[in-house]
């Protein structure tokens, strides 16, 4: 049962999204796409013309357009709230910049146990209120025509940001942080899983139907890391936001050897990536969890007839049981075509095998 | 048995790497680590100040002492020789640079058929005899103190390189090509799996004593794409050179769910990167082959007791069974303090669990 305190019954109930989330049957697939609004999109460049992402992402009318452009052009069965998961972190003192054809990069990174000292609180409310805002205007817009999934960057991938200054690829100082300077490694991820949570159930507050947990870059620890460093505190924000009732999807890359403990450390729903067969990365986890993934990115690049094999593929490994939600392993990549991604809308519904 | 034809009997047959390999037992565990010459040395960044990366592998002499540095420097049980992966594609028509900082670049990336078609036959006698020659002056310096490894980067990692054009995040030439016109990479992969048999084993030839085939991003791949575009053309690689008599090692990272694969595209020790522990690795792998890792890189920056407490857990996990390398997951990251490789190497042959 999906308990939204600011509406009054179950909204979508017959949702396919939400009803594979608590692994009912349904109708047909249900599918969407992680960064489903973004630069593949037409009508995501013209509004981009205008504004740059933090401008989009500080004015909810923006917001609100470029969340539900994908709902309108796709025909997916969910949106996902237009953000960024570094957004909470500028409220709590860090500098960040998105700088051109670099990604995010944050001047002033955390590397002490002053820097973390110096790491304020978030008040959602007070200091995120625009994005909440898009929350509430998007739940009216889409009249509960499909749900919509707020979310936010898991411990670990959010730590790795705020360590490193930026992406990474090697991880130096985050992991030199947690071997070398555990106390000072748990004090910040304390810090951030309260942000975390606060900012989930204050989406779910504005109106989110369920929301997931990014945690991209977790594949690059090892299992033992993960139970020491990661894992006592993706499972405090998990069932914080699992105790307000909306259905939490826990998503990573990179997790064939992690599957097992990130089920432990909650989710009703555990995102896969493409190097694991669904059917494979189901059975690791146990029957008793959704899961949602896992086509390659790179598939959505291919031509029309091996993309439909590849899409029959995940959803003959899925075998139509009860609880997958299609997705990418990851993020819609920049110059994807966009007739592809609204092909593959079409191949799940109509391709779904019912078990 | 290693038959190397160059060479009247087996010249290190006391090696404990060699033994390893072979899954002899052995009086420590042989330790040695990928890129061990490099930056991270002050003795590489010396000839370094004098000579770019290219110029270094044109000259044996200086090459030479490049891959003897960390043999002297650290007390590894191997010698591994001081080139790179993309070298051999220049003499087939690549126009490749190391750009300051950004890694290599290749300013004219294969995309087309042409393109593959205009690609030269490598002689690795004629095209890489600077290469051939560092492999006996290390040799001969060597003089059976420890074994000398030769290397070349697989079919896969290296056509990800061409198809890009340099380094890759999401692969997206590389898969696009193997979706949208499996016939060019299917030519472009023959070429190169030929090329890297030949000069691998002109190595052996030269006198390398066992060889590393460097899959490094073949984990960007699922099984099936491995299956059906890699996994023959390793194999072509790998039983070539196996035939030859030395030992193969094959590596590659983020693989957990491609190592069955990996063994049965040959080699007599799989590498293991740091995301899967050992000894489940080595479960997955079966017994009858050895195992090459698997400490996170960035180990080598933690204190001393955490570094050895991340060390023992290799060793205790790897249990003293015969055929276990000791190695990183991945190679030696630059900044990383030498002091902590040479005291790796230390704890390695002091706390060997003889099993």
């Amino acid at each position: 049962m999906f308990m939204n305190p600011n509406t009054p019954s179950p909204p979508e109930p017959q949702s396919r999204f939400l009803r594979a989330c608590q692994r009912l049957p349904v109708d047909a697939t249900p599918v969407w796409f992680m960064r489903q609004a973004g630069r593949y999109m037409a009508e995501y460049r013209a509004i981009r013309a205008r504004y740059s992402l933090l401008e989009i992402v500080q004015r909810p009318e923006v917001a609100a357009e470029v969340t539900l452009q994908p709902v309108h052009a796709l025909g997916v069965d969910a949106a996902i709230l237009f953000a960024d998961i570094l957004l909470p972190i500028v409220p709590m003192g860090l500098k960040l910049e998105f700088a051109q054809g670099e990604g995010p990069v944050i001047h002033n990174p955390i590397r002490s146990a002053r820097d973390v000292a110096l790491l304020g609180e978030l008040d959602p409310q007070a200091d995120l209120g625009h994005i909440l805002e898009t929350v509430r205007l998007v739940r009216g817009e889409l009249e509960g025509k499909v749900p919509l999934i707020g979310f936010a960057g898991a411990p670990f991938t959010l730590a790795s940001y705020v360590v490193e200054g930026g992406a990474s690829r090697n991880y130096i100082y985050t992991k030199s942080l947690m071997y070398g300077a555990p106390e000072i490694w748990h004090q910040l991820l304390a810090k951030l899983s309260k942000a975390i949570a606060d900012y989930l159930l204050a989406q779910v507050e504005a109106g989110a139907q369920a929301v997931q947990l990014f945690d991209s870059w977790v594949g690059a620890l090892n299992p033992q890391d993960y139970a020491r460093f990661v894992k006592p505190y993706s499972q405090q924000v998990l069932s914080a936001v699992m105790a307000s009732g909306v259905p939490v999807i826990h998503f990573g890359t990179g997790t064939a050897t992690l599957l097992p403990q990130m089920k432990e450390a909650g989710g009703n729903v555990i995102g896969l990536d493409w190097r694991i067969p669904l059917d494979e990365g189901w059975e690791l986890l146990g029957g008793d969890v959704a899961v949602q993934g896992n086509l390659d990115p790179v598939s959505l690049f291919a031509p029309t007839p091996v993309l439909r094999q590849h899409v029959e593929g995940v959803l003959q490994q899925a075998g139509g049981r009860p609880g997958h939600i299609f997705n990418l392993g990851h993020g819609i990549l920049q110059n994807t075509p966009v007739e592809n991604v609204r092909a593959v809308v079409d191949m799940v519904h109509e391709k779904t095998v019912v078990g």
